[in-house]
């Protein structure tokens, strides 16, 4: 079976996304919507795809499931919509930056058995899938201290930090999906601390630059993040999970992994610098993973449920910076 | 000029400190006292000295200094005796579990012009001094964030857990020194979790054995440190201070570094299994700077006012826990 | 302008190239052939392109270029032909294990003016690129010693190994290319040892399972190469380059990196387990940079003469061992 | 049993071994011999020993054995007259510079059934014992192929260049015992390549500064050895085995092992910058090894016989140069 993919938008994200489709075997990008035609029509030129409004995907008979990559204001609105249709969805991360807004949706997709996966990329990263596979293959018993430091190279242009929800629910959401996928239990309480070190704009928007949060489980588990809109050195994206029997740990990735020694030491070169060349392989295991779960009926993982679990730590740092206090869950 | 030195307490970090001593070319150790002679004997027998009682040394001429590795509760009086005695003071931490009891000791020590050093042995370790270094020297710009990231090999047995103050002023104290020593600006707020994760009897005699931390700073820094009390693969002792110019870290250290390499993997041994082996020239430049601050009458670092601000900041973890909030300090 | 490839030979290799040529946006794969049909059909279906036997695509007005995939004994006639034939011609290495066969065609290369590239592979690897980049940046200085490890996870079927003309023509010779391509100087004299410790049958065969090279170049540079058909630990692929300023080196690749650690120690998986794991971007960026030297008329890199080069000091490897000493080349 | 020493020659290298055997709890320094009165006063003053002439030390009785520091070209000569006294001997490498004088001065310890250690102090690293010892414990199978990097931070005058015998027996001779020491098998063979790369002045002194060899046991096994006179990077010393199951590494030591991340890379420092800080643990093991045999009778190990082997495959290196062939031992 051959899975017929419509693209929500075409943008910077959806370009990996045709990219990652039309290369995969079982998938075929047959349209792509877009409200600027010359962004469709480089996609569609580039794969060999149709030009559709989205209302004539929406319609189509020979799409079976969406992408939808459009901005963020729209995704709620969108899965709804074709979840009515009886498209599977893909959606970018976030459903929406409203809890109530995502559990309104959640509601529309059970409603409608709908299948829904949220774009938490890093969760198909072949590192950190293997922290996640020596956790299950017991190597270090049970997990007790999950740590996750995630720094971006740069901070984001602040227009786009006004429109982004802040720091918690555009960034470190990643993080606390990523601590819910190690963590194997739900987290019941956040604790977070908040700062503009980066960039003095970032704090006039209303926003932060530089977080440390801490998780807790009900038996006690803990999860540490550590974010900062800045890094030298590259994009650091670094996990290590501490166990009962052991630890296991993800390093960085680099493109290139020479080392120069000299007088002035031994130097490797920097970091991957953005997040499309360190996580090329973990986009393509997303879309496979989206595939083979559409063609074999699965379970599909992550879902709208996860989104929302996520969105909710978020706000839960949010109010934690805001009280000074330690925000329970649930 | 030599250094003449007094020990005061023969166990197992007395004769840590009696080596030391011994080995450095501007110090000789003249006396010990312990109240077990065996313990006593042992060290004078091994290093050439004699056994005396604590108020021999206390009276003797031929002594400038001591070095306090008797039990906990005995260090604030006996600081205070020998600060009036004259002598120069090397205490092993803690100076008293007791906050006020800690001031009033500062409080002698201060009025008897007492030349007072606290026993906080990981700023000596020669991978730690040259992170701080580093820092000086701007290569990182201005610090950000601190993460220390510090794991016993196994928890003491409970006995000595219901003596120790609790994991927060027994364990994470050290902690709470680097997060100061690297930080260069004081933590006004602390945020901490804690869990029994490792060991009930830990639970059971009211302390817990895993614990997640956030200190801040005025200007927005922050520092995190992760504590257990269990590490199967050895004594875990790592520091990363993220600036606004790049990063340095001080890996784990151990024994031997070789690497085998098989159908399994790649396998370097285990990291060193307790803090004597790890921690071993940091011992010997502690004393040593110690000695020289004597000698040259230069100030004694770090003090009796570094030991209260680490147990400040320890009693507002415990604080913490117990309250689920963010507690200021100062 | 869009190169339009035919491929000869549709096993292993012709695969991975049939893949390049199809992902790269600067050409096409028009045809496939194979004596094979099967095997021909399995490429023409899963990327789109026609069955055609070698003569049509010798004739054919719609193809700019060919890579030939087919069994050795078979390369040297095909460059010649498809030389004639106007064709661009990629090769996987060797034209021939014969130095005189080699020669002549590449005279008839010449003559036609031909363009030919010797599929040397590991030269367009992105680490191995990285060093020589850092070579030409002089961040080393003089290249004094180049030392490369290249051992196989295991050895071949013996029927391989009798038709493979030995271990230095088959296995070594992608060392002695790169050793050329390190050096930066030509080497003038070849010493080498060798010995069988993997398998027997090798020996029963006429050949060798783990040698140790040395080349020298006429202002006294050296190369180290190691090789063995056997490693437990997967593809072991290392080049280091020492030089008057410095050295330069690439680590060994792996396709998960993860670090679990226990008491039984720190490990890292193995190693890549197979050279096409291991090269894949390799691969890629060779028939990339042989496209795009088709289309800029530029230069084609590495040569039919680079690969008589690495051909000859292979038969002087041969010759080192059997004589016992030092061979000179040229 | 305490065994006392008389140290001979207080040179660099007799500093060393004066303060290794003081530290040592089961030695203890008598007296000290040095044709520089000063030298040998610095000695006892640090040490508390006595100051007494050769021939005194050679008639004490109360001196169990000594330890020959003194120039290399009375080592043979000092040797014998100590064997014929009676005392245990540890001398610096080499015993002497021709192989035949050698062989005179073991038969004289033969002959009076003395007691002879070689200098030898590499296999006392413990990083390269750990090496072995899991060679031992058959963690890599069968040896087959040893890699030793051996590289000095600079070159020494050419005075010293002079009178050392040449780069293969002052240098490489310690990479030719720890072949031997690793390869648990008689080397039969030798090729070696040589160059002056480094310093012109080497070369019109009649040696080389940058070599190659290889060497070959009976049964195949091979090992490589690279030495250059020259490392920007600090004092160079790398082993690796592999083996059937296997391999097993040592890579160098720093004195400090922080990473310093930041825009131009990830850079940790460079090496140890001399063979006193590098091999400062294996001089103390060393020495504690002479102790321990002295004292239970046992087997001393590196003997004067593997101070001969490694000088024999010295000569074969040095006439391999020469005459560009493999050179055959025994």
């Amino acid at each position: 079976m051959t899975v017929r993919f419509g693209l929500l938008g075409a943008g910077r994200i959806g370009k990996v996304h045709a990219k990652a489709v039309s290369a995969d075997a079982n998938a075929t990008l047959v349209a792509v919507a877009d409200a600027f035609p010359q962004a469709a029509d480089a996609i569609a030129s580039a794969y060999g795809c149709e030009v559709r409004t989205i209302e004539a995907i929406e319609a189509a008979k020979d799409i079976d499931a969406v992408v939808i990559c459009t901005p963020t204001d729209t995704h709620a609105d969108l899965i709804e919509r074709f979840a009515r249709a009886g498209k599977a969805i893909f959606c970018e991360k976030p459903v929406d930056l409203s809890v109530e807004r995502v559990k309104a949706c959640i509601k529309v997709v059970e409603e409608t058995k709908g299948k829904l996966m949220v774009g938490f990329n890093r969760r198909f990263d072949p590192h950190f899938m293997a922290v996640r596979s020596a956790i299950d293959d017991g190597r270090i018993g049970d997990v007790e201290m999950v740590t996750i430091t995630s720094r971006d190279p740069g901070a984001p242009p602040v227009d786009y930090i006004k429109r982004s929800g802040g720091i918690f629910r555009d960034m470190t959401i990643h993080d606390f999906d990523m601590a819910r996928f190690l963590l194997g239990e739900e987290p019941i309480a956040v604790t977070a601390t908040a700062a503009v070190l980066v960039d003095k704009a970032i704090g006039e928007a209303g926003d932060y630059d530089s977080v440390s949060v801490i998780l807790q489980t009900k038996s006690g588990k803990q999860a540490i993040i550590s974010n900062s809109r800045r890094a030298t050195y590259g994009y650091d994206q670094r996990i290590e999970v501490h166990g009962s029997k052991g630890m296991v740990s993800a390093e960085n990735q680099r493109a290139v992994s020479i080392e120069v020694a000299n007088g002035e030491g031994y130097t490797r070169p920097p970091l991957h610098d953005f997040f499309m060349t360190r996580y090329t392989e973990a986009y393509a295991n997303e879309i496979a993973s989206f595939i083979a779960a559409i063609e074999k009926g699965a379970k599909i993982s992550p879902s709208g449920t996860d989104g929302l679990a996520a969105l909710v730590l978020a706000d839960a740092a949010v109010q934690s910076v805001k009280e000074g206090k330690l925000i329970k869950i649930g």
